[in-house]
């Protein structure tokens, strides 16, 4: 037994069955390891932000890591952005990053560099294993810290070395991770958002992993209390449909997040921060909440929320709230638009889908126009990196073996379309909308908010992708997946249906107006 | 004058005048700026690592340093590795990250990340300016420690207030960057060296940018002292053709670059480092010289290397070396071999073209094919990261306004395809060759060297990537690249003829056997 079939072994010991690859010359033994672990499903990735965008999917659907394998510095590199999102939405991740045989770094050699300062902003875990023998307890350390709480990116980096070296006593077992304990309870909080619930004006804001169980429970607590209750911006994950109901939603402009807040003289933080403007603007103060405000830390961020919001429960004697949904809203018809565009998504939506969501500027009105739809699920870009959409959507089916449906723009989908291919090869159910504007429609706004004056073409220029159009559904078809372009919403609603009731993946074009919606 | 427009004062005086930008909210000061600055290029990438890879390109050329424009630490991670590659080319590029506002940081809002941290690894210059009144002077110190020598990636962190904030005293004119003087030699060690070439079996190992001149002088040396001359496995560019005739160059495979080196008994090094194997492997050796052979570090690695040649030229009164061109081959038919492929691209390469290299497996017979074809450049993968090659050939035609040759496999084009899109866009000459052999052909390849006993479908799948196949000319013409597709080596030639003939990029999908040729 090498190294490597010991860390095959204690990642599958330990439920870790699947590795998101993107293997090199160091990594080659990890790879033939593969073959003696059928229990491992190795995940073929093109590029490595696939890779880890969608470890970053399957950790939010399951609530368990996968592996990631990447080669080297500049491996971890190309996967930095998806697992800065995957940090910010405190998910677990085993990250694991081949490197050179431990006597050759000394040599420089041109692939060498300094992986632990590049995974240092990631603010996970990180260990260099350096011997074979070690292996196996440094890969369940790493599955230990992965989960936290909160979940966050371990990264184990393995010597090529430390992979091809045998193993002196072939273990009995592999070692055991441990996993996290039920959450203890913050007695003194709990009283003091007990107090605040009974006698301020007070905002209940849910972030991270927001289950329909989750959501109901806070919402007897508001109903009990009069409080408000707001889920974060950028949730990990949030059930979402008929039987949720509407709840509303952090503003992500801060001008309008400020005056979402005004009122508001208590906020109990339930698995969310206290909120701060996405971006700094001239004039625009950088907390959204007002001043004075008594800010209650209730569950921390990446921490199960389901224990507090009981013990609220309880203590107030919040009754069930009655939720009668309301039929959801028939197709649309006509152009494309930001409305008629959510409408045949709200229309359509099947019960049980993952929807990864990377609309942006052209999905402003999803989530009024999905309230009513079947029980699903609903994914954010957490951590603000573009590119999270298509990968996070691989890793949720491979997690789900459910549909999943990715709405992404056209320029967010340009940074990481690779995972379509990934998408054909494992016959993936996903439904993609590429949203094609033409533009960095966000940034013609963003250029207004930060108060730039611009008017030339220079600066348009860097705006504008439609010089040359971006053929979207012909990309995602070069890649294996059948695509199709669609420019009314009867269209897109009866693509929609006819990709819901074919597995694999399928690409639908959606022609929006061009730019700013 | 706001910070930006002081900012992109100073990179202009300074002769910086192309931006490579993939912007975002922090960067629309900048990007409103370029309205006002139409002495400097802005040209759009759809991904950062596109940005970076062309801004090496660019100074692989030029010699001197492009700009780059990125979005916090996750668009600095999204061009990490071409940035890596750009560290080992030695070249100089000037790295512009936008970052939150300084007032904003403590915030620790989601694009938030410790950007330091991930710039360190490339070992250039970092610093984070916190003034409008102090960027200008900042950039200029960007711009001379760009410069070195030897050159590197320096990079500056901007901060969005930095760029809004209205300058206190507008300069008369902007801080000029200081620019290397010309390189000392060290004339201990050019005795030492004259010593060697005099009285031992004496390689002298070149590297980093190598024109012609260059090679002309050490070829002289050579000649007069009986000593081999051997070029590093990956230069940064490298005069080629008729004019510089046949060139060694040290084997990547180190069990060969071994025999290749082993009766040398003193190394010259001139730009290059002492050579180590590109990957450790079980029972080979990591360094490539043998034991106990004399090394002479004449010249750094980034250094000039033609005052250090012309003075072995002098001292030994190394006389000019006649070289007779032989004609070059004419052109190839039949199937698509690695032999074909290399026979028509040296049949047809026209005088001047510089010639972007990742063809990998593929490309194994085209120097020797090259040898003959008129003077032209070539550039490599320096630094090991994969998906350069179309970004630096990006950044090589804007630099170049001539023809560029872009070689690319199709396992290495899938990291970095989207700088396809800026060649259409900037209508650049660029003829790209992709080179579809459908599996990672190198790792089939490494699989064996390690050592690694492979023979089941799941490492297998790993290395194929013919599942589902990859429709290169498509993928190009989606994103605005005319596409053909050859099968075999006469229309191959032919396409290759008419690419050159024809302005703007072009792109040839050469159906290579499947797997390792």
């Amino acid at each position: 037994m090498n190294g490597a079939h010991a860390l095959l072994g204690t990642l599958s010991a330990n439920d870790v069955t699947v590795c998101f690859a993107n293997p090199g010359t160091s990594e080659m033994h990890f790879v033939a390891a593969l073959d003696d672990a059928p229990e491992m499903r190795g995940v073929l990735c093109l590029f490595e932000g696939v890779a880890t965008g969608a470890a970053d999917g399957f950790a939010r659907v399951r609530g368990t890591p996968a592996a990631t394998l990447l080669h080297l510095g500049p491996g971890l590199g190309n996967g930095w952005a998806n697992l800065h999102n995957a940090r910010r939405a405190h998910v677990p991740i085993v990250n694991i990053v081949g490197d050179h045989a431990t006597y050759h770094a000394v040599y420089d050699a041109p692939l060498q560099s300094n992986i632990e300062s590049l995974a240092a902003p990631l603010e996970g875990w990180y260990r260099r294993t350096t011997s074979s023998d070690e292996l196996a307890a440094d890969a369940a350390a790493a599955i230990t810290a992965s989960f936290g709480p909160p979940g966050r990116v371990a990264t184990l980096v393995l010597p090529a070395d430390v992979s091809w070296g045998e193993v002196r006593t072939t273990p009995s077992s592999f070692p055991v991770a441990t996993r996290p304990g039920t959450s203890v309870l913050d007695e003194e909080a709990m009283d003091v958002a007990l107090h605040a619930l009974r006698t301020k004006r007070t905002t209940m804001l849910l972030g991270g992993s927001l289950r329909a169980e989750q959501l109901q429970l806070a919402r007897r607590v508001a109903e009990a209390t009069s409080a408000r209750l707001i889920v974060e911006t950028f949730p990990t994950i949030m059930g979402r449909g008929a039987n949720v109901g509407e709840v509303e939603r952090l503003i992500y402009l801060s001008e309008f997040a400020i005056d979402q807040l005004k009122d508001t003289e208590a906020l109990i933080l339930l698995g969310a921060r206290e909120p701060v403007s996405f971006f700094a603007y001239p004039d625009v103060p950088s907390r959204l909440a007002p001043a004075g405000v008594e800010v209650v830390d209730l569950v921390e961020p990446g921490a199960d929320t389901s224990a507090a919001l009981e013990a609220l429960v309880e203590s107030l004697g919040a009754p069930r709230v009655a939720h009668t949904a309301a039929a959801r809203a028939s197709a649309p018809s006509g152009a494309l638009t930001t409305h008629s565009f959510a409408a045949a998504i709200g229309a359509t939506l099947p019960e049980g889908v993952i929807v990864a969501d990377e609309s942006n500027t052209s999905g402003v009105q999803l989530f009024a126009a999905t309230r009513d739809a079947p029980e699903h699920q609903w994914m954010t870009l957490t951590g603000g990196a573009i590119g999270y959409g298509l990968p996070v959507a691989v890793g949720a089916a491979v997690a789900s073996k459910g549909r999943v449906l990715a709405l992404e723009s056209d320029g967010s989908m340009m940074y990481t379309s690779q995972a379509l291919w990934t998408m054909a090869r494992e016959g993936l159910d996903v439904t993609v909308v590429g949203l094609s504007n033409r533009g960095y429609a966000i940034l013609n706004y963003e250029l207004q908010r930060v108060g730039a004056t611009a008017s030339g073409t220079a600066s348009a220029r860097m705006l504008d992708i439609d010089d040359p159009t971006l053929e979207l559904a012909a990309l995602a078809a070069s890649m294996g997946v059948p695509g199709t372009r669609v420019t009314t919403a009867e269209a897109l609603t009866e693509a929609l249906e006819r990709s819901y009731a074919t597995p694999g993946p399928t690409f639908i074009e959606v022609m929006m107006p061009k730019g700013l919606n």
